[in-house]
C-alpha cells in the first residue's frame, strides 16, 4: 500500500477496510507521529466491542482455542478481531507458529481480522499499545475481540486485563490448576477452561478449581464457570461462548462492565499523563543539566533521592 | 526483632548485622517511609559487590547453581547476597521451594545472606526494589550479589539487567538455545552455562550457542564463555566463577564497568523522577478534577490526549 495520508488512512479504518487497519494498528505498535490523530479520531467509536482476554501458561492450547472461539462467533453472526500477544520471554517461542496456522484456517473470512503484537520500546508498553489496538479494533466495528497472552508475566497480566471478561485456559495434568489459585490468578478469571480434556484427570482438575472457588470470599454475584473443552476437536466451545455472553450480559446489566471500563480509562489516562510529565521534564531540564546529575550520582556525591528532589525543586527555574 | 529507631536500624545495617539488615530490605520492599532516608545513608558505600544477574528459564536448575555459585564464591574467601527474585507469573511456582532448600543447605554461614524478592506493587516494582535491595547489601559489605531470576517475562530481563555480569542458564535438551539466539537474549549474556550437562546433547547445545555468537557482528573484546556445568554434583562451578570473575577484571580493565553502572544510575533516576513528576502531578490536581476528567472519557466527551493535554495546560492554575 502506497503511503496514504493520515486523514485518508483514519477515514479507511473507521470504515472498516483492511488494509489501512493493518497500517493503523502498525501505527499504534510503532508509537507512529500519526497514532495520536488516529487514537483520537477512534476514541469516540469505542466502548461497543466485548473484550476477551484469553490467558494461560504456555502449552494449554490457547491457540487453537482462540481459533475455535472466532469460528463459533462467526457462527454466530458476530465480526472478530484477534489479538494474539507475543510472549515477552526470550525463552519460550512457538507463538509465531501458532499464529501461522491459525491465519490458514481462518484467512478468507473478511468478518475475521487477527493481528500480533509483539514486545517493544518500555516496559508496559505491551499492555498500552494491545489496548489502543483494541480500541482501533473496536472502532472499526468488530465485535468481539479476542486477545491471547501467555500468562507467564506480570505485563501479559496486564495485558488481560484490559479486557471485559478474562479467561484462564489450563490442562487437566499440570499443577497449573493448584497453582493458579495459590498466585491470584482466581482474582482475575472471570471464566475458566480446562482444555484438553480428553487427557486424564480433566474432571478432577475441574473439580480442583470449584473447590478452590468455593473456598474463597465471594466478590460477586458472578458464578465463575468451569468448562472442559477439547480446542483441537471443537468440543466445549459452544459452552464456553455461551458462558462469555452470560458474563457479558452480566457485567452490563450489574453495572460492573461501566465501572471496569472506567476503572480501564482511568488507568489508561494515567499512563499517558506519566509519560506527559515525563516528556516536559526533559524538554525543561537540559541535557548538560541532567549528564551532570548523572555524574554526580556516579561519584556518589549526591544519592538519587537528592538529585531528583533537586530537579524537582529547580523545575523551570533554569 | 522489636521496633527500632531509623537511625539505629541504618546504623546496624551499614555495620552488616544480619537482623536489622532482614528489616531493612522488607522497608525496601514495602516501601516503608524509613526507606528512602535508608537508600540515601546507603548509596555512598554502593558500587563495591560485584553483581552477578543468573538467568534462564524455568526448571533450568538455576536454585542449585547459585547454591553451588554460593559455596564456591565462600571458598574463595568472598562473601555472598543472594536476591531470588520471585517469578511474577501466577503459572509457574517452586521458586520458594527451591529457596527453602537452599536455606537449609546455606544456613548457617555468616557470610552468607539469602533474600527472596516478591512481586507487589505496580509494574517496574520488581526491578526497582531489587536494584535498591542490591544497593543496601552492597553497602552492608557484601562482595558478590547473585542476582537469580527467572526469565520468564520482561520484567525479569530487567532484574537481570540491573547486574553488572549476567549468565545465562540453559539445559541440553530445551529447545531453549535456538530460541535464545533469536529471542535477543544473546545481547544480555555475558556468560552462558548448559547445565545438567551429564544429559545428552550439552555438548551440541554449547556448540550450538558457540556456533550462535560467532554469526553475530562482535559489540565489545569480551569473548562469552560458554560453560558445561552439572550443578547438582558441582561439576563446572569453579570454572564458572573463574569466568565471572575473569568477565569482572575485564568490566574493569575496559571501561565497560563504570559505563554499564553510570547507565544504571541514569535508569534508576529516570524511574525515580518520573514516580515524583507523577506525585506531584497528584498532589496538584484535586480528586474532583481527577474524577470530572475520568467522567469525561467515560462519556466519551474528550479522548485520553485531549484531557492529558488539558491537564497538563492547566497545571497549577487551579
Amino acid at each position: 500500500m502506497p503511503e496514504l495520508a493520515a486523514d485518508d488512512l483514519i477515514h479507511r479504518t473507521l470504515a472498516g477496510e483492511r488494509v489501512p487497519l493493518a497500517r493503523a494498528l502498525s501505527w499504534v505498535e510503532n508509537e507512529h507521529p500519526g497514532a495520536t490523530a488516529l487514537l483520537d479520531a477512534c476514541f469516540g467509536r469505542t466502548g461497543r466491542a466485548h473484550r476477551l482476554g484469553i490467558t494461560g501458561p504456555p502449552g494449554a492450547g490457547k491457540s487453537t482455542l482462540v481459533t475455535q472461539l472466532a469460528k463459533e462467533y462467526r457462527a454466530r453472526g458476530e465480526t472478530v478481531a484477534v489479538v494474539a500477544v507475543d510472549p515477552t520471554s526470550p525463552f519460550s517461542g512457538g507463538a509465531l507458529l501458532g499464529d501461522r496456522v491459525r491465519m490458514n484456517e481462518l484467512s478468507g473470512d473478511e468478518g475475521i481480522f487477527i493481528r500480533s503484537m509483539a514486545t517493544r520500546g518500555s516496559m508496559g508498553g505491551l499492555a498500552v499499545h494491545t489496548a489502543q489496538a483494541c480500541d482501533v479494533l473496536d472502532a472499526a466495528g468488530f465485535g468481539r475481540i479476542l486477545i491471547e497472552t501467555v500468562g507467564v508475566g506480570q505485563s501479559e497480566l496486564e495485558v488481560a486485563q484490559t479486557a471485559d471478561t478474562t479467561a484462564v485456559v489450563l490442562v487437566p495434568e499440570s499443577g497449573d490448576a493448584v497453582q493458579a489459585m495459590k498466585a491470584g490468578i482466581m482474582e482475575i478469571a472471570d471464566v475458566f477452561a480446562v482444555n484438553k480434556a480428553d487427557r486424564e484427570g480433566a474432571d478432577r482438575a475441574a473439580q480442583a478449581i470449584r473447590s478452590a472457588l468455593h473456598l474463597r470470599a465471594r466478590t460477586s454475584e458472578w458464578d465463575i464457570p468451569v468448562q472442559l473443552t477439547v480446542a483441537s476437536q471443537g468440543e466445549g466451545v459452544r459452552e464456553l461462548v455461551d458462558h462469555f455472553e452470560r458474563h457479558l450480559a452480566w457485567l452490563a446489566d450489574s453495572g460492573t462492565l461501566e465501572r471496569r471500563r472506567r476503572r480501564r480509562l482511568e488507568q489508561q489516562l494515567e499512563t499517558l499523563m506519566r509519560e506527559r510529565l515525563w516528556e516536559e521534564f526533559r524538554a525543561r531540564v537540559s541535557a548538560r543539566r541532567w549528564d551532570e546529575a548523572v555524574a554526580a550520582l556516579g561519584e556518589r556525591r549526591e544519592t538519587p533521592n537528592q538529585v531528583a528532589t533537586r530537579l524537582t525543586e529547580a523545575d523551570g527555574s533554569e
